[in-house]
């Protein structure tokens, strides 16, 4: 082990590949259905919204998927992303533990997801497309496909939940600094924002109201496709070269995380990390793997794993998950990233083979930990990332109450640059711990399509 | 020369000491004079309101002088920071020309400001100090001495200008969650907050006034110093480690930059990067060297070269520097940092020898160059490093021009994160070139103080 704070790969030993899970699963991926017939999807009932380079990754079940050459050059503008062993943090707890994070903060729109804007933007690119559609909620992903779509000379129309469009003014001055057009969903120009705002004219949206809305877009204009910051096998599987690089950075530092942490949202960061630490698992290896979630927003620990649709408009295909049903409103919270009825199908899976375990922890011990974390280490996370901060925080408080000298490390996943409105409502005392409704789980889990 | 876009110095080559260009000087500073006598300063007129390691930085001339370990140690959190080669940039402009930036926004606060921030709350911790006591404009500099405070356990209190402290919410909020108080002035928890309020209820405030009060509280209270993150000797001297680590990086690149661009509002972070140079150039180098100032607050362009103090209530010692009268107020602008009546009299002096250039640019053409950035290289740059992105593409257009295949090396000293607000206003029209009044600026010079 070294001294040494932060550790830079070399550009030339960036990963020149993604690895892709679904190559060693010990169980095959339940298909994605197709929400009229039932039956498994093929790749033609996905050409209208996403090019087939995206469709082709999606149903591969190749191990090693090589990372084009373009993307690895946007890549270079910030990857690899450093590793950081935590000193600071670590003797402020008074742990034995050793802490490390992955930082995805240091990419231009501050997270983890052009990781997978840069290759879905690419993609695009290559077939054709003139225009990409997409939702997003806090604003993260809309941020970084506008990003990704700058480099490519595409345009770019974000669909914003409008709650968040309201509160996040900087977030929109973001994307459209980058080029791209952001509208407040639920919006008069597709039909099922129109169908929302007839029911309720004050909507103030919701993602899966953003996602039927950008999906209707693509699948409605010719040279628009789609683009999804989340949930889906292409995007886990973009998103590994968080873990990737993260392996061959322990090395450097002569170390091996006993604990991986990580929130879940979608799951696409959580995959990000662990899915090549879950590679070695498989082989052999003994790393415990953590996700995360909002106990106001609980997929993976009190959802059920069904069939369910990922959008609010029923769009989109049916796919085997851990959800609280495409109706289930969660309460409301500034961890808008991880305020969604579904988790990536990946993910779900190997929840359900016991491939990893999940927490899950409330807004406010989440902040808490994020302002002892930024009080050490100087970085401001995202609420989102907040709980990867809370669960590493647990794991190096166990480490010290057992006395072991583990080394844990965790997914940072974006900065709170542009949440510090979060920050202020925490320290006024104005954050509240929302929990769910249970009747309206109970409702939205009733309400889940028989197919499967 | 590499391929490579960015050049990470490992963590054991970053600079062990500071550079003092005050060692190299062919002609010595003018000394600082006694507000009241008119005399030379000593050290001991400044002991209320700094250290004595600062002070004795402040009037040293040695040529190099130690980091201390546990500066260094916080350092490693960010530093070294990255140099970055443009090539996108370089390609969208179309210029032979190269194009590095060495990027600063890489720190906890997202500028070049806790170079200083660090070491100064070092020293006071050293001192026993408790309590420190600054002023911010724009808050770069508050949130930097409010990390800084924060990893060595010491309050921080920020006088932050009015008119910022209403407009820029989440500054404030980014120095609270660093633990510190800010407080909106002027105030009322000084004589120079009162008076300026018993003449004016509604004042915006402004720097002058800021420092005014900070000083104020420092020099009045035993247990409480004061900080300033630019325009002193000792400020410049921390920010060093930013050009002698860009030299470092220039040589991994393979490279040696023909021109360096750097933006000043005190001057530091143009210091920073330019005075290693210097110190090359003052060996037989010949590196062009350019300040870019903003056209509406133009110090080292139209000021006059003469002692003036630093603040408005003239509190502050009397120093020999470029300056457009204490009494000179700025139109607004969305560069806070450059919003300064004066300039570091080490910059001033280094202007006067010849051995820099200056020049001014207005702030929409800033604000134009840095989204020519942001769409090329994905970061978003301050507004008042937009300056220093400005003058950097204005000479990679003279190299297209001139066919000339030159190295332009700029100083990217912040992320504008914090600063969006600007950006809408820029892409609605709404940003003002307000010039500033002549007749002003000539009144403001007419009240200089007569000594020197």
């Amino acid at each position: 082990m070294t001294d040494s704070v932060k550790f830079f790969l070399p550009e030339e030993k960036m990963p020149k590949a993604w690895y892709n899970l679904a190559a060693d699963l010990p169980v095959p991926l339940p298909p994605p259905l197709h929400p009229a017939t039932g039956q498994p999807l093929g790749p033609d009932d996905l050409a209208p919204i996403f090019p087939q380079a995206v469709i082709a990754q999606e149903m591969s079940t190749e191990r090693w998927i090589d990372i084009p050459a373009p993307v690895q050059d946007v890549y270079r503008l910030w990857r690899p992303a450093p590793l950081i062993r935590a000193r600071r943090l670590e003797r402020a707890l008074g742990t034995p533990a050793r802490i490390y994070f992955k930082y995805e903060g240091v990419s231009p729109a501050g997270s983890h997801k052009p990781n997978t804007a840069v290759p879905q933007a690419f993609y695009n690119k290559q077939e054709g497309v003139k225009r990409l559609s997409t939702e997003t909620g806090a604003g993260q992903w809309g941020s970084s496909l506008a990003f990704a779509g700058s480099l490519f000379g595409l345009e770019v129309e974000v669909f914003m939940v409008k709650i968040s469009y309201n509160q996040k003014p900087y977030r929109r001055a973001l994307m459209e600094t980058y080029g791209a057009r952001c509208i407040a969903s639920p919006s008069t120009l597709t039909a099922s924002g129109r169908a929302i705002l007839d029911r309720d004219p004050h909507s103030n949206g919701s993602l899966g109201i953003a996602i039927s809305e950008a999906v209707e877009v693509a699948a409605t204009r010719d040279d628009t496709k789609y683009a999804l910051g989340s949930v889906l096998n292409h995007v886990c599987l973009h998103q590994t070269v968080i873990g990737e690089e993260a392996m061959l950075q322990m090395e450097m530092a002569g170390d091996s995380p006993d604990v991986i942490v990580a929130c879940t949202g979608g799951g696409s960061n959580f995959a990000g990390l662990a899915f090549p630490y879950i590679r070695e698992n498989l082989k052999g290896a003994k790393t415990r793997i953590v996700a995360v979630e909002p106990a106001s927003c609980p997929t993976l620990t009190k959802g059920k794993y069904a069939y369910d649709f990922g959008d609010t408009g029923h769009l989109t295909p049916l796919v085997k998950m851990h959800t609280l049903g495409s109706t289930f409103m969660p309460p409301g919270s500034h961890s808008g990233g991880l305020r969604y009825h579904g988790m990536a199908p990946m993910v779900s899976h190997v929840k359900e083979l016991g491939l990893c375990e999940a927490t899950s922890y409330a807004q406010t011990e989440c902040f808490q930990a994020a302002v002892t974390f930024a009080r050490a280490e100087g970085i401001i996370p995202a609420p989102e990332s907040s709980h990867a901060v809370k669960g590493a925080i647990v794991e190096a408080l166990r480490c010290k109450a057992e006395g072991k000298a583990e080394a844990i490390l965790f997914n940072l996943s974006g900065h709170g640059h542009f949440d510090m409105q979060a920050y202020t409502d925490y320290f006024a005392g104005n954050l509240m711990d929302q929990p769910y409704d249970e009747r309206e789980l109970e409702a939205a889990l009733s309400t889940l399509p028989q197919v499967g």
